[in-house]
């Protein structure tokens, strides 16, 4: 038996998410019926984070117990020919020590989310940006986000099906900058609360429409209550980029 | 009446081509449709190029006649609107002179071809790069491709439906080169030979994988006989990126 660690890319359009659920296609469920049609046994897949239906990931991380004696290169060729039918692909597989846990091991999480401003909406990124077709000001948003980076209570971000033990958490990165029509936020942490990126980008989304000014985002932030902050942005234009490992 | 210059985005992968056939949706159809739709009156639309089935564009260009008295961003707004359910966007429509013809008054078509050399396969731009896992080499593509540019007669990379009058044709650039994990190939001309840019495309693969010299790029040139270059490139790497009008 070898635990291997598996870094992932997937289209989350298609899925309810991550997570096996009742009510759709997860993820999930589809790496682990690939292992299981490899190994010819059911096998457990856990993942690093719980991505929402339609939250896209270039490196989510996930691990399983592999019962078959092989390669590392085998074991990814090998899951990647099981999903060819469906947008998820694993990037590498990469044998690790029997107590690496996807979730519990992680030390921090990156993510990405895309905004298209520009007035025509997207033909070849549907469903993979959130498009913005006023004008905004990414500089503002980026002065605003400044606000949110540390360690606070992050309540006006939570989402109320968070199963989070506290609403605690240190933001270790939050930046805002604008490439043309694309308009880039990278949020950086330990861990994130459920929704939390999506309601603090939907949060910023008012300061760069002019709706909100930097101070009304303080004040969000103080409030610790959800009905303070701004809506959550959609799913379409978050991507889980990375997670790091000690 | 007015004539409009219409600059369109569209994703390629469900459509039969630009061009309207009996056989499946065209990019073309459901852009008439929405002239229609907003004029009243059924509206030809003709565009600069017939991208193939499979082939995207993000800098098509055509023109229609429209009747109704409006100002420019209405229309293209308004289209839009008609074409919220297909991936099909007008990033820009424009009055023009009576005289304009998105095909005949073109000088300088480009194009982009996009290729993924990984070993995992794509997951999120499934449908929108040429996957390719074994290793190839951008720079040996660059050094064949350079074979190619100039005024040749290009029959060895022209599809047997090709309706041209003559195969002779000057290509001002075909430029290929390597950014992480993604090799890009820019071709330039005036105008391009049925599935010339993917026929290249596919013989230039052949020298990236070592199994073409630049030499037997030069002969296959030379051959004028479609038989002797390489195979024809999926249409899903193709981008038609912008239209050149004097």
């Amino acid at each position: 038996m070898t635990r291997y660690k598996l870094t992932l890319e997937y289209d989350g359009t298609p899925f309810v998410g991550w997570q096996r659920q009742d009510n759709g296609p997860s993820v999930q469920a589809e790496v682990e019926a690939a292992v299981e049609a490899f190994c010819g046994t059911p096998v457990s897949v856990y993942g690093a984070g719980r991505t929402d239906a339609g939250v896209h990931a270039m490196g989510q991380v996930a691990h399983c117990d592999i019962e078959r004696e092989t390669d590392a290169d085998t074991v990814r060729d090998a899951l990647n020919h099981y999903l060819r039918k469906v947008p998820v692909t694993i990037l590498s597989a990469d044998p690790v020590d029997d107590a690496f846990h996807a979730r519990f091991s992680a030390v921090r999480r990156h993510y990405h989310y895309r905004i298209l401003n520009r007035r025509p909406p997207p033909a070849i990124e549907r469903d993979k940006v959130w498009w913005i077709p006023k004008t905004v000001d990414a500089a503002d948003m980026q002065a605003a986000a400044q606000v949110l980076v540390g360690h606070h209570d992050f309540s006006s971000f939570r989402a109320a099906s968070c199963q989070a033990k506290s609403p605690v958490k240190t933001l270790d990165q939050l930046d805002v900058s604008r490439n043309g029509t694309e308009i880039s936020v990278t949020a950086v942490a330990r861990s994130f609360l459920h929704h939390q990126v999506r309601n603090m980008v939907g949060t910023l989304m008012w300061v760069g429409t002019g709706k909100w000014t930097v101070a009304d985002v303080r004040a969000a932030l103080a409030a610790c209550d959800r009905t303070a902050a701004g809506p959550t942005a959609p799913p379409e234009g978050l991507y889980l980029v990375q997670v790091d490992y000690p």
